[in-house]
């Protein structure tokens, strides 16, 4: 939590609220014949107005070249170093589709796929079998019953799923089952310690059941499985900082990921009118909001040039409103940058900024990649941004004497 | 010490002269109605016109959103890691009253206390009791003798004085005497470990004669002790740079901080005028000298904004004497921010310059916190600082064949 060996000893709590406004995918590059990017094309008076009075920079998600996932990207923006704090891709699966997870949980990522008659793989993905033939068969698998351990599975798309195992001391440090090529059956799960040999074991009782339970099916008559991961241990958000935190976010994941740190993941709509609807009437109840805004990554992924641009508009029309809050410290960022010409996340810097009493402008006229990087924030790494969020909330005492 | 892993094996000696300014709490923000900082407000003919042929930038004390207090800003203009060389607070407040301190030497803040006829605590600051009745009550305890230990009371100010203890194996891993809360005594120094043991038992022993000395006091009838720390212990300047420096500065804290990492400290008076005469005389004697300017910092504390533009015009007039010394290497530069607006520390970063034959201006025409970031330092670690003024006087080698 924060990067500052000292951080305990440094924080104090104050009455001055924090306002974090994430834009997935926020950062974008030029598309087109006009060689100006999303954030360039936009029309953004609102948010450029904010941006002359507030310290700027691009934020540096997890190193130079680095494309990060939601996970890390995330992590970092929460003050957690990303390289020390990992979460697995069968947590972040769980996670994804708002699969609760308490420590000493462990999950994996679930693939159907299909075996011939002497067992062996033809195809490890059960020919991208449709969600309405694979949702049924993962009901099914979810019925399964082992001694001593609690098995949910869970649909998740396609030929996906994800199995959360609840029990004493399981431990991802366990063997994949899915041998990554056909013509073999799928494998055992070994213990790589002595203490995970119990949990292999478990497991392999549940895929012989499972093997067992869907024999049967045409296509989906096997299955893999992959990335096990332990729920993540984070130190807690809000104890750490002295904070009293909630998350305010319409898809599953940035819920899931706001949970696994410890804050309190508020109900809220799926458009984000409804986000903001619930974050005015829970203002007075918390002092730090992560407050999550998924249309700019999106129609980045979508590759829409178009439609990234007109995400930025809708993003800046409610600037209004979140200032009308009148939070003492107001943050617009993004996890990561997803150019809409890469129709993918990407490494490059994420367009910020900071508004407090504290700052009062630094030249800075537009909010876009290539005005912010002469804020006087530079070029920075992501992990530092909560630093900066408790220092202009005066929630951070001097250090040293 | 400069953190460089191959330092000792590229240092080389050369004639050319460092000369460090150092203006305390440099950095500021706007104030008022002009948007203008104390820098961007005030006429800087001379430091403008210097930093037109420096290499500038703005420098982190310690890290991102961190406020750092005098230690912590010091070390890191003196090359070392603020995180990694800790001064405890006993032993600052010692330094910073011109108590000398040698290895080994332990130090505590003390406070003056009243306590009620059963031992109780009623004010841990004893009415906030005047230097002038506290002075001779911290004379009294001076001269209170206990086996093997040198025991030294000096009065600080109102209820507050410093314990300096002297003697063989002292640690600091012992408790404090404040229980922080009234109505109960003062607490019982306890070791936190075997090693500490004695050094508890003594100073237990020490208490109860204090306790006794000034059981008679109407107001100031007991103390309590906390913020114990060893002096301490880091690599010598001169030694590891080698260099030869010296350090000019009126205020104890600051000779304090310079003696500690070896620096010579040479007498000087209390105005700065006298400060740069000790400067001149000293001229030949050493290769680095440190020179301290407090009344940026004092004026950025007072809160008085025209104060401090007018301490900065004030360190301009003085430029042209110090460069007609025809340092090698001049900088100017500062331990943290003390925006006038704060009345306080903070954690912006701070202007930088370093000049030298090796610099030869980079479009920068003021110096000041808008101006300086599109320096080619950027915004940089203020423990680097060393370096730079290392490599630009000639006394860095090549690194690496």
């Amino acid at each position: 939590m924060i990067d500052f060996p000292y951080l305990k000893d440094i924080v104090q709590t104050t009455e001055s609220k924090i306002l974090m406004v994430v834009a997935d995918g926020l950062g974008g590059l030029p598309g087109g014949d006009t060689r100006q990017s999303e954030l360039e094309t936009a029309s953004l008076p609102n948010i450029n107005r904010l941006a002359q009075e507030s310290a700027c920079g691009l934020s540096t998600p997890v190193a130079l070249g680095i494309t990060p996932g939601s996970g890390p990207g995330h992590l970092a923006l929460f003050g957690y170093d990303p390289l020390v704090h990992m979460i697995g891709r069968g947590a972040l699966e769980a996670i994804g589709i708002g699969l609760e997870l308490k420590p000493g949980d462990l999950a994996a990522r679930g693939n159907f796929a299909t075996t011939d008659a002497a067992g062996n793989l033809v195809d490890r993905r059960a020919g991208r079998i449709s969600t309405e033939k694979a949702a049924p068969i993962a009901e099914r698998l979810n019925k399964i019953e082992i001694p001593n351990l609690e098995v949910t599975v869970e649909h998740v798309l396609d030929y996906r799923f994800v199995v959360r195992l609840r029990g004493e001391k399981l431990s991802e440090d366990i063997s994949e089952t899915d041998p990554q090529i056909t013509g073999v059956p799928p494998l055992r799960v070994e213990g790589f310690n002595k203490g995970a040999l119990n949990t292999a074991k478990a497991i392999n009782m549940f895929v012989s059941s499972a093997f067992k339970e869907i024999e049967n099916e045409p296509i989906a008559n096997s299955l893999l499985l992959r990335g096990w991961a332990n729920a993540p241990s984070l130190p807690n958000f809000g104890t750490s900082l002295g904070l009293n935190p909630a998350a305010i976010a319409s898809y599953p994941m940035y819920r899931g990921l706001a949970s696994i740190v410890g804050m309190q993941v508020i109900k809220t709509g799926t458009d984000f009118s409804a986000q903001v609807e619930t974050l005015k009437n829970n203002w007075s109840a918390h002092d730090y909001f992560f407050l999550h805004y998924k249309h700019t990554d999106s129609a980045g992924e979508d590759g829409d040039f178009g439609k990234k641009v007109t995400a930025i508009e809708a993003l800046d029309s409610f600037l209004p409103e979140l200032l009308s809050l009148e939070p003492d410290v107001l943050i617009l960022a993004g996890d990561h940058s997803t150019p809409s010409i890469m129709s993918s996340h990407s490494w490059h810097p994420v367009p910020f900024l900071i508004h407090s009493k504290w700052t009062r402008g630094e030249g800075i006229s537009r909010f876009n990649e290539r005005e912010l990087r002469y804020g006087s924030l530079g070029i920075f790494e992501a992990k530092h941004i909560m630093s900066l969020a408790m220092a202009h909330s005066g929630k951070l005492a001097k250090f040293g004497p």
